[in-house]
């Protein structure tokens, strides 16, 4: 039998993350977040930073100049590269045990295997609530920020995941057919009520 | 306190309303589905098929002939009785007890009472299957349809759904941030078990 793998898709400041992490624990299944960017700095020697910009960006298409093969020989390609650890990771991580494995195209990589797919998203008022009251793990600097600027940064880190998620993918981010489950976190405060129910479905 | 009360948009073919009647059942709540259809025909004296189709259809919108107002006047306007009387059925039963109100547009016509709101959908492939398995409850001579024909009547009356709801609420029919939980049933066949864990989220 092969492992059962939940994958999830979330909004920044959905409580995705924290509704994942409780529902590995729920199950007793490994859970992976940040550590597949460890794990692709350790092998790249890239930055952890520098590999987080990469894997949560689409390549910026440079404007063709038409100055020769050279111009481009010498622009180093890391954005493939970490695509590939990140695929290879991921793929090594669901053959290994039951998992929940959160964003990076996770529930595309592993389609073949029937993962069950998760998108947790909410309003944008409760996405800001929720980043003032999770403190600094999830946001930068975000309690310092004015209203305004918390929501053009939420806003942002959303765009950046959507066109991530669609340029390699070739999927809409959060479009409800590419999920068996989707779920709005506005109204509901008990995460951890939550993620035993959704233990039930998956 | 006030009553609470689950909504359920439905994909036809989808399993909606077997989770809807579960879910109701699990926690001892009313259920409304085809009696609304049947109450409204009561209080306006018109057939409950009739009933049935001014209250799944946007009203068509004749072209404007410049031939007087007697014209119209002579058009007996049933769509907007039907409209009303759905709109006061539909907010007695919710001040009469908890409840789980299937389609109609409750979700939107409730809006300030807060329902938890659920949305079901599958894709066609499902859809299909669920048709042939259910028998001629949920379709009209769904088994001696071919492939074909019963994929164009689902499509068609999902789309009647989808003009009817986005004319009379102005929201896009099935967009997640219309709703709190959107469950894909493309791939659960334990439908008693899913209501199960819905109840939890509810």
């Amino acid at each position: 039998m092969s492992n059962k793998i939940i994958t999830i898709g979330r909004e920044f400041g959905s409580g995705g993350r924290e509704l994942g992490r409780l529902i590995a624990e729920k199950l007793n299944y490994a859970y992976y977040d940040r550590e597949i960017i460890s794990e692709i700095a350790k092998r790249t020697s890239l930055s952890e930073k520098y590999v987080q910009h990469i894997a949560e960006h689409k390549p910026v298409i440079p404007f063709p100049i038409h100055t020769g093969r050279t111009f481009w020989a010498v622009i180093p390609d890391y954005g493939q590269e970490v695509q590939k650890e990140q695929h290879d990771i991921i793929r090594e991580m669901a053959s290994k045990s039951d998992c929940v494995i959160v964003g990076r195209g996770a529930d595309y990589i592993l389609r073949e295997l029937k993962p069950f797919r998760l998108f947790v998203y909410s309003d944008i008022e409760s996405k800001i609530q929720r980043c003032r009251e999770n403190g600094s793990n999830d946001y930068e600097n975000g309690e310092s920020m004015t209203e305004k600027e918390l929501r053009r940064r939420i806003e942002q880190i959303n765009k950046g995941r959507a066109d991530y998620y669609e340029f390699y993918t070739g999927q809409k981010w959060g479009e409800k057919s590419n999920y068996d489950l989707c779920i709005n976190t506005a109204n509901i405060t008990d995460i951890a009520k939550l993620s035993e129910a959704v233990t039930k479905i998956c």
